[in-house]
C-alpha cells in the first residue's frame, strides 16, 4: 500500500511550516502553504513552491478545514501536514483528509481521538499495563461527586480538563476545603478553551519530572524509540525547555519507559510518529499521562542526538514506506538542550509583547541549531502564539551543553520587542540547573531569584560599539583605549 | 608544566575571531580583541571581553607583532591566539610571544619553521618515511638548472614557492618549452607575496585527490587524529568546498594516512593542532605535499562528524593539559560539508565585491553550522580576504548531506553585493559531484557548464512576496490565487 507523496499542502506556520519546508526539500517533495492575510511577509510563504492566502479571521485562516482540503485538491496534493496545534489533533479533519482522497500526514483518526480523550486514554493504557495515577475513569460533572472521589484518592489531587491540553482547565487542589472553588474554576476554563467542561480527577504527583518517550510506527508494525526528552522545566504547565536525553535518570527507569511505550504502542496498532508522556516521582514511580499524537514542538533536541530527522520519516510513513532503521542502529549521542524563545515580557507577568525586528543577531558556530521564521525587518503579527521559534545547542557531555546554551544564549539579540530569553539566561546560570537537578516545581520555585531585569547584554554591547566608533573618529595617533 | 589559561587576545577578525570568542566563552576564559579602525563594527569585537583598536592601516593592525604582544602584557593576557592567516604561521612571533611571557595557542616555533619551509619540511617527511613526490630538495633560483632538473623529473612538473602557500607563486609545467615563461612568473609572484623568490619544482600528479589528516597533540606526546577531509574542489589552488569524511576514499588508504601522519607527528614531538596534507592519486598512491601548522578554514567539517571541539582542546593544550580523548573514544558520525561563502562575482571571474547587507535571510533547522560574523545592516570593509564565513552541513549519509547542502544553500539569500553562493548552487546539482567523484581538477573542468548568471532564489520569492502583498490588498473575497 505504498503511496508516492510528491506535493504536501502545509496547515500551518511560522517556525514549523518553515521546518516542514525544509524536510519537503531535502526528500524532493513540492509543498503548498496556505496563509493568513497578516502572514504575507512570513518567509515560509515565500519558501514554499506555492501560497494560498485565506483572507478573514488570521486565526480561523489555520482553522477552516473545509477549505484548506479543497485548496489541497486544487492545487494537486497527495498529502496534508498539520504541524502542531490547529488542525493536528483533529480526528474529524484527519478523516475528512481521507475522504478527499488526500493522505492526512498522522496517525489514523481513531488514536488521535482516543489520546484526545484524557480518560479513555488512561484506560486504554492501563487495561495494556501501562503504569497510570489513580482517578476517575469516567468524567465527573457534579461538584459534590467530585469531591467525594478526592477523598478516597487522598489529597494532593489534580482536576484536568478531559479534551484539554498545553495546561487549561487544569487545577491542583491541595485541601478538601478548597475543591469546590478549584473544580468551578477548572470546568469555567474547560468550556472556554475546549468547548466542553468534562474533567477528571486524579492523584496528584508533587514535584515529579516530565519525562517522555518519542516513537515512530510504520504502517506494518514496526515501531522504534528514539529516546527520551525530558521536559519538567515549566512555567504554569507550559514547556519551557526541553532536554534530550534526561539528565539525572535512572538507567531502569528509562529502559521501562521505553519498554511500555513501545509496547501499548504495538497493541494499539499505532503508526506515524508520537511522543508518550510520563511523570516520574521521587522515588521513580513513573505513570503515564498523555499522548501526543502528532510532531512536538520539541521533536528537534531528539533529531541533534539521533541524526535522524523526525518530520521526513513521519512523511515517509504516511507515504507507506517501510522505516528504514532497526531499534539497534539508532545510536545516542551527547546532550542535547531546546528552549523555546517567546514574544513575551518576563518582567510583566509573562505578557505577549509585539513589534518588528529592528535588529537581529543570531548564534552560531558549532553545536548550536536555530529553528525560526524571525529575520531582521520582520514585523511580528499580534494574533497568534508567542513562540518565536526554538534555540537548539549540543555537545558531547552535559556540562558542555549547558556552557554551550550559556554562550550561544549571549549571542542572541533580538531588537523590537521582548523575548523571554533573559529567562533562559538566568535558568542555564543557575547552579540547580546546571547540576541536572529539577523537576516540574523547579521554575516556580527560582522565579523570585531570578534577574529578569538584566540589560540585554548585546544592547549593552551595542552602545559600547558605538561609543567606540565616535572615539576612534577622533583618535589621531595610536592610542590603546579600553571599553569599561 | 601545566599553565592556567584566563585570558587571552585574540591576533586575528572576522569569523574566525568570533570563532574563538565563542569557544573561550564556553571555557570561561576573558577574550581581548584588537581591531583595526574599519572593523569596529565587527561583531566580534562586541562580544570581546576587551577590545582595543589599532590606527593606520587596516592590515598592518593585524600584521604588528610588536605592537600586539605590548597590547596583550597590557590587558594582562596569558596567551594569543594567531587564528589563521595573518601572523597565525610567523616563527618569529609565536618566539616573541614566548619571549615576552605569553603564550602563543600554537605548535613550538621550530616546526612553525620546519613545515613553513615546503622543501625541508618534505626533506624530513621523507627522512621518516612518509611518501612524498619526487623533486629537488633545495631551492632553485636559476633557470636553466630548474629546467634540467624538471627533464630529470619527466613533465608534466610543478614549480612552487618554497616560503609560500594558498597557491601563489605556483605553477604547473606540461612541456619543456613553457617551462622558463612559468619558472619567470613563479618566482616573481613568490617575491611579491612572501618576499622571497625561491621555489622548488616536483613531479605533478594530474587531477589528484587533495586529502588532508587532523592531528592533535599535547605536550605529553598523546597524538590523535580527527580523521581526514577531502578538499579537492578548489580554483585556482584554493579551497571552496571541504567534506568529512571524504566520499570515495578506499578504507586501506585512508587507514595509511592516518598511520603515517600520526607516525610523523609522534616522531617530530609536534603539539598543539596541525594538518598534514597530501594528494592521492587515481592509483591510491599518497604524496605528502605539507602540513598547516594553524587551525584551518575548514576545521568545522571535523568537529562536526566527531563532535570534538578543536579550538577548545588547542587552548588546553596550549595550557599545558592533556589530552582528554584515546584514539578509541573519537567516534565518527556521518558526512559533513563547508561551503566557504565569499564576497566574489561568480560572473565577473570572481573579482572581490563589498557592499553594505541590506537584507539576510540565514539558513538553519536540523544539520546546519553558520560560521559567520554578517548580520543585517552590516557594512563589509574591501581591505581583506572575500571569505565571508562558512555554511556548514551534516547528515547521517552522503546523499542526505548533498541534498541538506542544496536546501540549506537555496536559503542562504544575502542583499547587498554579489556572492558566490551561485557557484555552490550549481555544485550541489552536478551529478558528479552528488556521487562523490570529484578530484582537484573538477571544478575547472565545470565552470563552463555551470549557469552562474542564475537569480537569486529568494530575490525572485521577495518579488513574489511583494506583488502577493500588493494583491491580497485588493482581495475583498475569498479567492484562489497562484504565484506563478
Amino acid at each position: 500500500m505504498k503511496q508516492k507523496i510528491s506535493k504536501i499542502l502545509i496547515a500551518n506556520r511560522g517556525e514549523i511550516a518553515l521546518r516542514i519546508i525544509r524536510a519537503c526539500k531535502e526528500l524532493e517533495i513540492k509543498t503548498v502553504v496556505v496563509f493568513s492575510e497578516v502572514d504575507v511577509e512570513g518567509v515560509w510563504v515565500a519558501k514554499a513552491d506555492e501560497c494560498y492566502p485565506i483572507m478573514g479571521n488570521p486565526i480561523e485562516a489555520y482553522l477552516n478545514y473545509e477549505r484548506i482540503i479543497s485548496m489541497a485538491k486544487k492545487a494537486n496534493c497527495d498529502a496534508i501536514h498539520p504541524g502542531y496545534g490547529f488542525l493536528s489533533e483533529s480526528a474529524e479533519f484527519a478523516r475528512a483528509c481521507e475522504e478527499n482522497g488526500l493522505i492526512f500526514i498522522g496517525p489514523k483518526p481513531e488514536h488521535i481521538e482516543l489520546f484526545g480523550d484524557k480518560m479513555a486514554s488512561k484506560v486504554a493504557m492501563k487495561k495494556i499495563g501501562v503504569p497510570v495515577l489513580e482517578g476517575t475513569d469516567t468524567p465527573v460533572v457534579d461538584v459534590k461527586e467530585g469531591e467525594k472521589i478526592a477523598k478516597e484518592i487522598g489529597f494532593p489531587v489534580i482536576i484536568k480538563a478531559a479534551f484539554g491540553g498545553g495546561g487549561r482547565g487544569m487545577r491542583i487542589v491541595k485541601q478538601a476545603k478548597e475543591f469546590s472553588k478549584m473544580f468551578e474554576s477548572a470546568t469555567n476554563e474547560a468550556v472556554k478553551y475546549f468547548g466542553k467542561g468534562d474533567v477528571f480527577i486524579e492523584k496528584y504527583v508533587e514535584n515529579p519530572r516530565h519525562i517522555e518517550v518519542q516513537i515512530v510506527a510504520d504502517k506494518y508494525g514496526n515501531i522504534v524509540h528514539l529516546g527520551e526528552r525530558d521536559c519538567s522545566i515549566q512555567r504554569r504547565h507550559q514547556k519551557v525547555i526541553e532536554i534530550a536525553p534526561s539528565p539525572l535518570l535512572n538507567d531502569a527507569v528509562r529502559k521501562e519507559l521505553y519498554r511500555v511505550s513501545i509496547k501499548a504502542m504495538f497493541r494499539l496498532g499505532y503508526e506515524s510518529v508520537g511522543t508518550v508522556e510520563f511523570l516520574v516521582d521521587e522515588q521513580d514511580n513513573i505513570y503515564f499521562i498523555e499522548m501526543n499524537t502528532r510532531v512536538q514542538v520539541e521533536h528537534p533536541v531528539t533529531e541533534t542526538i539521533t541524526g535522524v530527522d523526525i518530520i521526513q520519516r513521519m512523511i515517509e510513513i504516511a507515504g507507506g514506506d517501510k522505516l528504514k532503521f532497526l531499534q539497534e542502529e539508532i545510536k545516542f549521542r551527547g546532550y542535547s538542550i531546546e528552549f523555546r524563545i517567546n514574544s513575551e515580557d518576563p518582567q510583566n507577568n509573562f505578557m505577549p509583547t509585539a513589534g518588528t525586528v529592528t535588529k537581529y543577531l543570531t548564534p552560531g558556530g558549532p553545536g548550536v541549531r536555530l529553528d525560526t521564521s524571525l529575520y531582521a525587518g520582520y514585523e511580528l503579527p499580534t494574533c497568534y502564539d508567542s513562540m518565536l521559534g526554538k534555540l537548539i545547542v549540543w555537545s558531547l557531555d552535559w556540562e558542555g551543553a549547558v556552557k554551550k546554551a550559556k554562550r550561544a544564549l549571549d549571542e542572541f539579540y533580538i531588537e523590537g520587542f521582548k523575548t523571554n530569553i533573559v529567562l533562559h539566561r538566568e535558568i542555564v546560570r543557575d547552579d540547580e540547573f546546571r547540576a541536572g537537578k529539577f523537576n516540574t516545581g523547579y521554575l516556580d520555585s527560582k522565579m523570585e531569584k531570578f534577574n529578569l531585569g538584566a540589560v540585554s547584554l548585546l544592547a549593552d554591547e551595542e552602545k559600547k560599539v558605538s561609543f567606540l566608533s565616535s572615539i576612534i573618529k577622533k583618535i589621531k595617533e595610536n592610542n590603546l583605549i579600553t571599553r569599561s
